[in-house]
């Protein structure tokens, strides 16, 4: 509660320089499994600088500090650069600085019982909004302040009069660390004071290089590089000032850094650029961006409330923090990673250089292909999404496997999750009207990533029509995954006038079928002979099974593209909302997820903290109910978000949890991406403008809507009765109004016949 | 003496693609503690493909295998990319290849007694010559051949008939190797089928890069990349064709690739390019060198020939194997190091872009000032020189300490050996007219060098004219090498009119009387207070002792720019003839250096396998007695250089050692390079011309010359009676003929005024 409190204090006491137009609460996620972090960040921005409280796990005990910040945390260990919004699995924290005050300087983090140079700090002294946190660090009396440009973090720090002012740079430290993940690493004093230096990791991305340079506004007046490796063998020949560390360079795989400022009589302020190529483009990267520490950080303010602006929206306190900031969380990845001069380092692990494009990485394509790029296609369509789609592009000409990302940041593929989902995402931006990328290079490398036999079994796909178990892991959610990705080529090729991809790709799409068992009514593993995988228990959650982070109950959901056939088979509208029903209503005190780490915020079967669900509520209206979508949504939004840092009840994954959330608030929601239908639901807020790039604007109004009035009435589309139960992104780019008419009594009739269902219009070209 | 008959056959059987034109033997220095190599390397070229008989040392055991291969080792490991000609320590051995035939593919090399891939082979199967070797791998039942361009390798496997032909390459094979020293690794298949990589390691060269690209003549059937490190706690998730080997990328810290081209029915040739850079470097490095093996071996061919051909010599046939053996050996260093394109990775590990030059490094400055840089000065004035200059003022700018390099390789500072001799390098070659980088840069480098306190005892040398040795080891040494660098400074600065740096520099050269003991006629180390060190023994060699790699004998020598008030402080002439005996003829059954692995090729105290003794020999003409200078000369070439394997008395040192021996065989040596002066020696071969850029030529002729005929009667320069002991750069340039008649009785009379002494004409100036 005291996070509202400030955030709408916020809106109260905002000065121009710091101006927060809209109330974002970043400390939203920071709690329970959120894995989202407070610290500064500018839209999409390169840096992500954010305090540490823990980064003493190892590995597999690391889930809960993912983003390097627990809410409840005691003490900060210091501010690094580099963190994920919400990611389940981690690595990241990046080049840690702490403050020091005095004559001793700890050179470990120690632990809250023994701090070396963490510190304890009150929840009192934290302020956090769009592109600045702030803090106060008991132990060396600092009070400590971020904010961050497009490819630079700055701190500012201001020590206690009379002390001794240090910095500590500690490049051990990590997220999701463990013994030996720094492979190598170095840290240069340059001419001049400006700190230089590197680090190669062995961690989620295998061999990732990150390079920074750190600009000081008081003078060095002396430091110490240290390599705090114990079991070098060879140490080599030893360079001048062999007898000190006040060396100009230090290299090796435990390296911390002691700067000296001396007593100072105005805040020290410190600007750090980051850079995936070299330490000459973090340079470059430093140089590019001017100012100091308040004038980049009115700048960025102004980014963030342009980049808010884009939706205005009215409605209670509570939703409407939960809104922004969800729509905050939304602006943060793919985040930029070329450098400013254009050069970056693809998924060979090479430096190319982006022509008329900022590249972009952090692809959690599993989760964000859902909701997150259809929400950036409608409220970043050129600056974003063009760029986003020209660097999948880019990224598949530099793939060794000639595919497209999976699961890709810093530029570095880690194969994780399955299905390949850069197709819905740049289908989607093309049937959407987006042209600013080589529309060809983009179907190619869609055609070249579903047609990869050594990927996930695609061999086995392609020649069978599903991914047989006994050959390969999670197959049935692999199978219908890649079907669905199909259709979305299908729909590409045929809006570019290639029938032959289209008709390959459209008989693809119904590969969904051939895991479908009928006789259960599930999605299930089948085996390369053609049998079931047996035993078979929908409820069954295990890694490396037949389905992917779930089990049958929310995969069996997953023809986006084909809900209708889907139904047939699972025996009619009526059955289906049945078995809905038992979905949400499942008895779960016989089962335990809790081996699962990315299963979280449980509805009986239905698992919003997980992606596979997003869109299940809204197939009651496929089911001729939309009645019963709405108060699922209900049901969801109440128990799943709340405006506090425990309020997302799982991880919101870059942003896809968010992305729902903004959807679904403004009472439509991209079920299938690749087809230009939204879902309607119910919206939650009073009323929203989306500022279209034209200058036109689509208003979504929500008439009477109260705790009560749950249930959509009617909606009309610029004055019109709307009665089918979806509409076209076309209708939303021409501008205009939906007006949704809320009453406490569902309106049975409406969007119920065939015709008015979602999506009626294009399930025929699927088949 | 076999080796001598294979050069001998060389010359009778050359043919036009493969001509010898002068008996080269790169055998000779491959045995005893030479460190050359046989292999394939193009003059100055980037990559020195060769055979590595044993890499299963760990480091300190690694002495005689610095260059990888021993003459008498029994097997051959592979061929890898990169070696140093004669470094006393050691690193590269990079991207080892092995072929293996047969469906047996072992991934190991395995022992001389139970070979995986390592491969007995007969000697009188090899072949060497420059840019080509060749040898029968009795294993595989291969025949395997060599050759190199200016930045490739090039391989040419003949399989058995009707056996699957395979390589492994092995990315763990290194030279001084050790557990840890591959800091990170990569392979990866790119479509097409060449294969890139690299190598970062933690070696002499601390976080060394190094990237390749290989090409094969025939398709690639198969490939396993793996990893056969064991103990990685986290492995990550994997990518595609994840139950096999067969993957597009591996990294790690222990690759090797299997590679299979089914049964040949010709020869495999694999063309592998190497970069500094990046695998695109390497990518552009390998287009850039057109043709295949016959092809590339015939351009390098023809450039050794060009190369060698700078000096026409008549002699007899071991002196005229010697002669070319060690002009060869001379012309493998400061080898190409930049990309084609011009960008190469320097001091800095940042990547540069050079403009105008070639960037060279393997810089091992404390042995090559002192003749190899004046031969190259002489041989290779400009193609050569402006861009070893232009690489060293470069090396600077990106050096983070500010100064010149001092013992550098692959672009980076290794901090081995002491002194800034880099200094002599340029001042010798600016003051011999070359004037093809900036003066004023190469200046400022050359100053910022010589006054950067935390090197090497530079501060207290500055504040006290000598290092102490309480606080700085081998403090002795440093003072006497930093007083003759800094009168090259001197020198220079003079020459281009800047007087103040001059004066400074003159006085700082007298320095070296700071830590000469008048009393015991030795030079010896002084502590801060400036009393002497005790005890002292001019016999102790010890590493971090008073002296580096050598004692009080060797070093007490060590004023070239000054010998006239040297041999004053040493009592006269006679004493220092008298003492130069001693040093020649000193008895050393007490004294024990087996520690010491850079003390061989001992006459007395006079150790000629090491460099500090270099110039020893000519001192006898400093003192007026030109003809003892001739009687040294001729022991030690008759006892340190032999035309067979272990034909060198010590490390050639990256061409030091066989630069001394061109010189002396001509005539002449630079005792002092930055005084333009060439001591007069006497000829070891009948007639030599040097083939000056301008297209004139200095010819050096020695009538008489035979064993006995062995003193220099009388020297003519272009007809005219020569007094002096010396003769000058311009005399040399200006083309000419220096006429020695030699006889079997000295001429006692001939160079022994003062005014007829080396160096009379500018030792006033050093003062």
């Amino acid at each position: 509660m005291r996070l509202v409190l400030i955030a709408a204090a916020l809106i109260a006491t905002a000065a121009p320089a710091q101006r927060a137009p809209v109330p974002v609460d970043p400390f939203i996620g920071t709690g329970g499994e959120g894995h989202t972090f407070p610290g500064a960040v500018a839209p999409f921005g390169m840096v992500q600088l954010s305090p540490d409280t823990d980064t003493r796990c190892v590995i597999r005990d690391c889930y809960g500090h993912a983003a390097g910040y627990r809410y409840d945390d005691p003490t900060i260990e210091g501010f690094s650069h580099t963190h994920f919004s919400g990611a389940g699995h981690s690595d990241l924290g990046d080049i840690l600085v702490a403050p020091v005050s005095g004559d001793d300087v700890p050179l470990e983090a120690g632990t809250p019982e023994r701090p070396g140079y963490r510190s304890p700090y009150r929840k009192a002294s934290e302020q956090a909004r769009p592109g600045y946190y702030a803090v106060t660090l008991d132990r060396p009396g600092v009070r400590a302040e971020l904010t961050a440009g497009r490819r630079i973090g700055v701190h500012r720090y201001r020590f206690p009069a009379g002390k001794a002012a240090h910095l500590v740079v500690d490049l051990r430290s990590s997220l999701y660390n463990y013994p030996g993940k720094v492979l190598w690493s170095g840290l240069r004093v340059r001419p001049g004071g400006t700190l230089t230096g590197f680090r190669e990791t062995r961690g989620w991305a295998p061999g990732r290089k990150l390079f920074f340079a750190m600009r000081f506004s008081q003078p060095l007046t002396g430091h110490a590089l240290l390599n705090r490796e114990s079991d070098v063998p060879y140490k080599g020949f030893q360079g001048p000032g062999r007898g000190s560390d006040q060396v100009a360079e230090r290299l090796g795989r435990a390296l911390v850094a002691r700067l000296d400022f001396g007593t100072l009589d105005r805040p020290l302020e410190v600007k750090v650029a980051l850079s995936g190529v070299d330490e000459q483009g973090a340079l470059a990267n430093l140089a590019s961006e001017a100012g100091n520490f308040d004038a980049i950080r009115a700048r960025t303010s102004d980014h963030w409330a342009k980049a808010l602006g884009v939706l205005d929206v009215a409605a209670p306190p509570a939703v409407r923090t939960n809104f922004y900031t969800a729509l905050y969380h939304a602006m943060l990845a793919p985040s930029v990673w070329g450098d400013a001069d254009g050069r970056y380092r693809g998924p060979d692990d090479q430096v190319h250089r982006a022509d008329g494009f900022t590249y972009r990485s952090t692809f959690s394509l599993w989760d964000t292909f859902r909701a997150l790029h259809p929400l950036l296609t409608l409220t970043q369509p050129e600056r974003v999404n063009a760029e986003i789609v020209q660097s999948l592009i880019a990224s598949r000409a530099a793939s060794l496997d000639g595919i497209l990302p999976v699961w890709q940041f810093h530029g570095r593929e880690t194969w994780t999750m399955i299905g390949y989902h850069a197709a819905p995402v740049i289908a989607d931006a093309y049937l959407k009207g987006i042209r600013g990328f080589d529309a060809q290079a983009a179907l190619d490398a869609m055609v070249a990533s579903a047609s990869y036999a050594p990927y996930g079994g695609l061999g086995e796909y392609m020649a069978r029509g599903y991914v047989p178990i006994d050959r390969e892991p999670e197959a049935a959610s692999k199978t219908v995954e890649y079907a669905y990705d199909d259709w979305t080529i299908a729909r590409m090729a045929a809006a570019m006038g290639r029938p032959d991809v289209a008709s390959t790709f459209a008989k693809r799409a119904g590969n969904w079928r051939n895991s479908f068992d009928v006789r259960t009514g599930f999605l299930r593993a089948r085996k390369a002979d053609g049998s079931w995988r047996e035993p078979f228990d929908p409820t069954a959650i295990n890694y490396g099974s037949d389905y992917t982070e779930g089990n049958a109950w929310q995969y069996s959901w997953f023809v986006p593209h084909d809900q209708a056939e889907l139904f047939r088979q699972m025996g009619g509208n009526a059955r289906v909302i049945a078995k809905l029903d038992r979905m949400f209503e499942f008895d779960n005190s016989t089962v335990d997820y809790s081996h699962a780490e990315d299963i979280a915020g449980l509805i009986g079967q239905y698992i919003h903290g997980n992606e596979p669900s997003h869109h299940v509520a809204y197939l009651y209206s496929y089911a001729g109910a939309p009645w019963r979508t709405q108060e699922r949504l209900k049901q969801i939004v109440e128990s799943q978000y709340r405006a506090t840092p425990d309020g997302l009840s799982g991880n919101d994954d870059l942003g896809q949890m968010s992305a729902w959330f903004v959807f679904t608030a403004l009472g439509f929601y991209p079920v299938a991406p690749g087809s230009n239908e939204y879902v309607l639901g119910r919206p939650f807020v009073d009323r929203a403008t989306l500022n279209l790039p034209s200058g036109k604007q689509f208003t979504v109004t929500a008439e009477g809507l109260s705790d009560t009035n749950r249930y959509v009435a009617q909606v009309r589309l610029n004055g019109r009765p709307l009665p089918r139960g979806f509409i076209r992104h076309d209708e939303v780019m021409a501008g205009g109004t939906l007006a949704f008419t809320m009453a406490a009594q569902p309106n049975r009739r409406w969007a119920t016949t065939p015709a008015e269902r979602p999506f009626s219009a294009s399930v025929a070209a699927a088949r």
